[in-house]
């Protein structure tokens, strides 16, 4: 078999066999087919697609160029959730509390990843102490006795997918979504869960900017899990503006906490509910979606789920006074308070431009060895379909430069569109899967 | 400027600068850009093709990457002649000095390349003696001194053009009409002719299987030419059956010669007086091609032709006796003439296959470093449209290795198709841009 007919073949938009996917996968990723040669193969599959079954062969062969997690150790059924990402994405960090505390075991690897705020990963070593890279004893020990587990992606999941993923981020050939769904899917599987709720973020601040292309990528990575033998479940999510209001690793781990009390932002509550109880009704705890929300809502107001979240951050070392005080963690040196010029309803907020700010303050990575600044990033105040007078201050900044500051603050403005209609918040929900 | 960029704009089809391309041609040349970028360029170049300007703008990048001929110093116009090369194709070994005989100077850079059989450079060295590297000097004192020069193309001819060749070789990006229009006619321009008159082959044994496919490629040619403010015509000529009757290198260096003596097949009398009429017309020795054919037949028949030819040969230090004794040329072990089981009229020869015959025999070059056996080949005793009894040779094999003339033979019997019908000889010219 050689390489050069294989991209011919896929040039000409002929199905590859599984013998030739897995030539292809394992030859580059023991680096026996050379970067040009997948390169030119990436961008042919960017223009000519992939068929269903090229793409469950891709996935499986990603999924098994390295460790394949195996949670049959523990009892019951292990439901995954992931995230497309988005601004303002604090989703797990309460999620898999909330979840864990209806009896619903969670054993989540997760990432860091480059982006406008670090990854839960990041945000989660906000808490003095805490172990994200856990040995493989002590996460399955935590998932028996806790019932969570929350660890690092450890460097030998679908090493494929790393190179593959690196290799395309440089030579245009991200935009595909059989490459998409199944980089993602790929890691899912290897995470070894029996069932998966993928969040799709749909908006300007989202990978998947409308719709169509939202709906195609979450049918392909559900396509994908169903013919690997999973349930998989996608919900369509907002993301035209920040979801929540906390953008920023600091910031979001209190915005999370503040929620696991009951004090949540609206929209972020609406998308974890959403998919919390989804996750209960594909692990078989509750016979509805109904019911699953109910037995969300209880776990709340009832404190179990604050609990739980708090064991879960003792049992991975972490300082779990600061969820009680969250006052106590570090602050930026800066804190000011933007305002528009505008009197009316907000009819828009840009999240990429939020994200991008918080980004300017050092929130984020543009590299993979960037250090995060986890406490600088903003607080909106008012969201989309708010009525403003110029006295009202939009939101609130986290900084640790001046001249950053000045930066971010002309970016958050320019992110806001006011107008004189009246303008109702936005649909969170947008489908599903 | 990043090249990521640029390869995003050119998968997302949006024209690039002359600026960008520049970028690109000499970064690719220098090194700074890598290969696997250069190789998703490239293959989103294949998907969305290029707009004039890119074309031209692309040519003259790669034209200027090295040395640049001017052949202002030598009076009077200069035409070039190149070819899409196919099977049997030895035109410049007979045109360039038919046209030389005609007063009209030929200052001639050819390739060696890859095929089935070597290129014009590989043949004429069939000669003892002859020189084909030649010195910047001699090449030009021969032009003025006899008309005539056929050179080996010296390594610092559109370097880019070979750099770019050789990774779309790796990388299945070669059939991309932009790519290969620019590639060839990169080189001819920077061989420094006024005009150039180019033949398009058209048919199974040539690149380009069709005529819309040939057509396509002969006008992004003739464009790219005229905007660079050179002459250029492109005739399109037949290549479902070899050219003439020899195909290997001697045999057609023979087949040459007696051409040049009146003994020239029809078929490849046919091609070089379209071609060489063409030159004569650009080159403004004639007022038209009727004109230029009388003046090139006349030419062969004083023996003018054949002479210049002789001159051409010493003048590049070759030994001429073996053009007045032919038979003095080594032949190959084994010479044998082959039969096919029918009888009828022959109504396809398979170009392709005859030409992998004489490649399987070592008559031509699969990597750069391969030697070519110049002795063997075959020569056709009946071509399309020729009614053959049992005991009719079709052609004979010309081999130094028993094994490999019974699989060249094999392949040589696969290609011909027999039919009760009448069948016409092949139309030649197929068209002209």
């Amino acid at each position: 078999m050689r390489m050069l007919d294989l991209i011919e073949k896929k040039k000409e938009k002929r199905e590859l066999s599984n013998e030739e996917i897995k030539f292809i996968v394992n030859g580059f990723t023991k680096g026996d087919i050379p970067d040009y040669q997948m390169a030119a193969f990436l961008m042919a599959v960017r223009f000519t697609g992939m068929t269903e079954n090229e793409i469950l062969n891709l996935t499986l062969a990603m999924r098994d160029s390295g460790d394949v997690l195996d949670l049959s150790r523990m009892v019951g059924l292990k439901v995954d959730k992931h995230s497309s990402g988005g601004v303002g994405d604090k989703t797990t960090i309460l999620l898999a509390p909330l979840v864990a505390s209806c009896g619903m075991p969670v054993a989540k690897m997760s990432g860091r990843g480059l982006g406008h705020t670090g990854g839960t990963i990041d945000k989660l070593e906000s808490f003095p102490g805490f172990m994200t890279a856990l040995p493989e004893d002590m996460f399955f020990d935590n998932v028996e006795k806790h019932g969570i587990a929350v660890a690092g992606q450890t460097a030998n999941l679908a090493p494929a997918d790393k190179k593959m993923y690196a290799l395309r981020d440089a030579t245009a050939t991200v935009d595909s979504i059989p490459l998409i769904a199944s980089s993602i899917m790929s890691k899912k599987l290897a995470a070894g869960a029996d069932a998966i709720v993928l969040d799709v973020k749909v908006g300007d601040g989202a990978f998947m900017k409308d719709l169509k292309s939202a709906t195609d990528l979450a049918t392909e990575m559900v396509t994908i899990g169903r013919n690997a033998g999973k349930q998989v479940t996608a919900v369509l999510t907002q993301m035209d503006q920040p979801l929540g209001n906390a953008v920023g690793n600091i910031l979001e781990v209190k915005e999370a906490i503040a929620s696991l009390k009951g004090k949540g932002p609206d929209d972020l509550m609406e998308v974890v509910f959403a998919l919390g109880s989804r996750m209960l009704l594909l692990g078989k705890k509750v016979n509805s979606l109904k019911e699953g929300e109910e037995m969300l809502k209880d776990a709340i107001s009832s404190g179990r789920a604050f609990d739980k979240f708090k064991e879960f951050v003792e049992a991975q070392k972490g300082d779990s006074s600061y969820a009680e005080h969250p006052e106590n963690f570090p602050e930026a040196a800066i804190v000011e308070d933007v305002y528009l010029e505008d009197e009316g309803y907000i009819s828009a907020i840009k999240a990429e431009k939020i994200g991008h700010a918080c980004m300017v303050l050092g929130g984020g990575r543009a590299e993979k060895d960037d250090v995060i600044d986890l406490t600088v990033g903003c607080v909106m105040k008012k969201k989309v379909g708010s009525f403003i007078k110029k006295d009202d201050a939009v939101l609130t900044l986290y900084a640790n430069d001046r001249e950053k500051m000045e930066q971010a603050k002309a970016e958050v403005i320019s992110a806001f569109t006011v107008t004189d209609e009246v303008k109702k918040p936005l649909e969170m929900i947008l489908g599903e899967v």
